[in-house]
């Protein structure tokens, strides 16, 4: 997607170890016109998957996830990682590690919002390791719910996210990154050849 | 707003202490639909403000003030509890008493993304205490920017935050809530007489 592409050369910054920083537009500050835009690329691309839910994790998918289920008309569901008052004392609950935090967070969904039965695409800004996702495909299936896609914002090819998600998933699930970066050097940013998006 | 207040009267659930859980469309399952909407509302009462920016709270302001950003058109910034590695070493710090958990919660804002000259609506879910809102325009105000309205989802009138905001803003600042409710018993939910949207 060209326009995200053009932001991350414009805005996005490479912290080193692996980061990237992209937080004047997703995840600090976010453009919400932008991410409209990237909500209704992932809902064109997966229009024809009977997609029930939108499930994503708090707090930086909250952005790209509540815009792919604007455009889909369907409810989106952000996994907690605290628990809150609100919630029951029932509900499903994984870990996952975080990348940038070094620890293992919580990720929490009440068995009122997720059901068996749903079709669930899982959305969020990163794919890198792909740890966050696999807790949510975790919890949907937990659930009952089958995940019928993944849609992320910006991937970085190489963490091996892709291939730990096409493991669980199996091929006939699509994931599709918005960009896909395959490089990141003091040369700068590289993105993977658009054919790569639909190379699976 | 009839859809938001015909919403808390068939899904919002009193738990008590004041507590109103709206888990099923605000706080953990989000109705994208009625969010946009509610930006939109947001956008028509404070159209004529040149409004520069929207700035909230993570993680349950997100959906609102995005939508509202969207209407809008211009950037939301949200205020992190946790320092994610992409922010900067120095940012803006307050902390605000949190109603659900009984501790103090940090609220930070990186000074890449609110400075002086800029014309802030703060959005977030509720208006009870007014304490996370007051952060916020502690936040604002240590950036030189200037707070020109604050637009919330649900409030409750009993909890006073009405009057502690207006005592920091001013009365020219608008303060608008979508539904305000006036008594949550036994007897169920009563929102305070439309009227009382206007009258300040």
């Amino acid at each position: 997607m060209d326009v995200l592409k053009t932001r991350i050369l414009r805005e996005g910054r490479d912290l080193g170890r692996g980061i990237l920083k992209v937080d004047s537009f997703v995840n600090h500050q976010v453009d919400p016109v932008l991410m409209h835009a990237c909500g209704q690329e992932f809902a064109l691309r997966f229009k024809d998957l009977g997609i029930t839910r939108v499930l994503t994790a708090e707090i930086s998918g909250i952005g790209p996830a509540i815009m792919a289920a604007l455009a889909l008309q369907v409810p989106v569901v952000y996994a907690r990682k605290h628990k809150p008052v609100t919630m029951p004392e029932m509900v499903f609950l994984t870990t996952a590690p975080s990348h940038t935090k070094g620890t293992e967070v919580s990720l929490m969904v009440s068995p009122e919002y997720l059901a068996g039965g749903e079709r669930v695409l899982i959305v969020d800004d990163f794919l890198a390791s792909g740890a966050t996702i696999l807790g949510l495909i975790r919890l949907a299936r937990a659930a009952g719910a089958q995940v019928v896609a993944v849609g992320t914002l910006i991937e970085k090819s190489f963490e091996g996210g892709r291939a730990a998600l096409g493991e669980v998933l199996g091929p006939e699930v699509p994931i599709e990154s918005l960009a896909i970066i395959s490089e990141m050097s003091e040369k700068g940013i590289v993105f993977a050849d658009e054919s790569y998006d639909r190379q699976r």
